[in-house]
């Protein structure tokens, strides 16, 4: 095991109580005073999450996006968040890029810490939420049976960031992830498990299938995908597209458009069956979580 | 003013929700089914917040205190933390100083994120509390005629650093700041304002006056310090120390140990005066903010 590996793990040895659900994984649920409460925290470091140079009020807005992503997934409803920053160039555009997300998914700024710091920069935010149904969905519900379905298209942000790359202007799938809030909360009430598509369908597929202890079969044709024929692979395996990935008991129609690719079967070989191929760990299936 | 005065405010400006007090200096303090939460996130960053080379044990030991220590100033119980974490060298000790801080204060570790980056590390700590008393005590409550107090001793932190940079081992007020838990529950229901000193005694108390609208007049001499008396003054703008300051109505005497260093007079000439030295701006009072 890596050292970082190995530090994970011990961070997951610490997360016991009942409302840390899996370190890193997935959000915090915690019940108060009749509420239930969603907690996430996710941080973005340049040079690793976003290339030096980058438009900050893009970084901004993807903080605050793929946090409010976690909460989409859990059917949570945002009730505000809390920002550390690191100071430094861009900040001007960091803050417009701040208000422009917190005031278009009317979420709070609720406090935080702004620090200074020689080096890379970066950015942490904790979004807290209010469950809309309980139980909160997870991604360890998907039961032998149940149809894998998936909202919108797969390989939007690898398009976006090529777009980007080639000097193309403009809101990107990749800069501007649209966190699905409306249709997690419309999800909750009838999902087996649900998780946010934020390091490749098939990486997160796999994941799901580890956590439910079942495997997932996924028919890869099926996917509808935001990228050409060609790159159709590439597009399931890419990350950021912060699509919601679900589960139904078979025959059952989800509340909102999305796509069924696969089916949820008893754990066999392999955690994951694409194409009727067995996918054994999870090595190239997407990125890594770092 | 400076460009990264100038994004503070653009912060400030956007928290405007009735739950975020007052962005950076003070919690965040939220109304949810019947429970009043109590938020803080603080950041620590290699090279600004602990030399390269620290023991990273200390260095998570410091960062879960020091945000205990502000949900302290609030009277709060703690429910959790998230973590952010750039993962690098250290990451055993961290998790090693981590498990010991966690385990001591009784705080579950609810969830978070780790980050690869390069250059130096930064993390970030977002600890969320239950408050035991409302209202909520705040900085901005002082009253004219109360009396000025402030638990243990100043400029241990100062001692503890210099102990470390003459290359003595253990621990010390500095690696290891004890968050005043207990003391701000008893607290609570009696003062009429209260914060951590978190960056000098005459910063905090000048923060204090100025979030209350009234003056505060400080005698240096009753205020206990940990250091040689010659290094008075350096103990008491030094930060760090994790006191907690907090005013009571004149007569009233406080349920935990603590002195009374001043008192609160109607807003004067001036925010702080020391020895009845009017002390007009917060420059050289302790130490800045980020």
């Amino acid at each position: 095991m890596s050292s970082e590996a190995a530090f994970i793990s011990s961070l997951r040895a610490l997360a016991t109580h009942p409302a840390a659900r899996n370190f890193e994984d997935d959000c915090a649920v915690l019940e108060l005073g009749g509420e239930t409460l969603v907690l996430t925290h996710d941080m973005m470091v340049e040079g690793t999450h976003y290339p030096p140079g980058a438009d900050m009020a893009d970084v901004a807005w993807k903080l605050v996006a793929v946090n409010l992503s976690d909460l989409a997934a859990k059917g949570a409803e945002p009730i505000g968040v809390l920002l550390g920053h690191m100071l430094g160039n861009g900040d001007d555009a960091f803050a417009k890029g701040l208000a422009e997300v917190l005031g278009h998914y009317n979420v709070p700024l609720l406090g935080g810490d702004t620090v200074s710091g020689k080096g890379p920069k970066s950015h942490g935010l904790t979004a807290i939420g209010r469950a809309t149904h309980v139980p909160v969905p997870s991604r360890t519900g998907a039961q032998v049976g149940d149809a894998l379905w998936v909202t919108g298209e797969l390989g939007g942000a690898m398009m976006g960031l090529e777009a980007l790359q080639r000097g193309e202007s403009g809101h990107t799938a990749y800069s501007h992830p649209v966190p699905l809030l409306t249709e997690g909360q419309a999800l909750a009430p009838h999902v087996t498990a649900m998780m946010d598509v934020s390091d490749g369908l098939l990486l997160d597929s796999f994941r799901m299938a580890e956590a439910s202890r079942v495997s997932i079969a996924i028919d890869s044709k099926s996917a509808p995908i935001a990228a050409p024929e060609e790159r159709r692979m590439e597009a399931l395996t890419w990350g950021d597209d912060y699509q919601l990935l679900f589960t139904l008991p078979a025959g059952e129609e989800p509340p909102v458009p999305a796509t069924n690719i696969g089916q949820v079967e008893p754990r066999g070989f392999a955690p994951l069956f694409l194409d009727g191929e067995p996918l054994l760990n999870s090595e190239g299936l997407g990125y890594s979580h770092n």
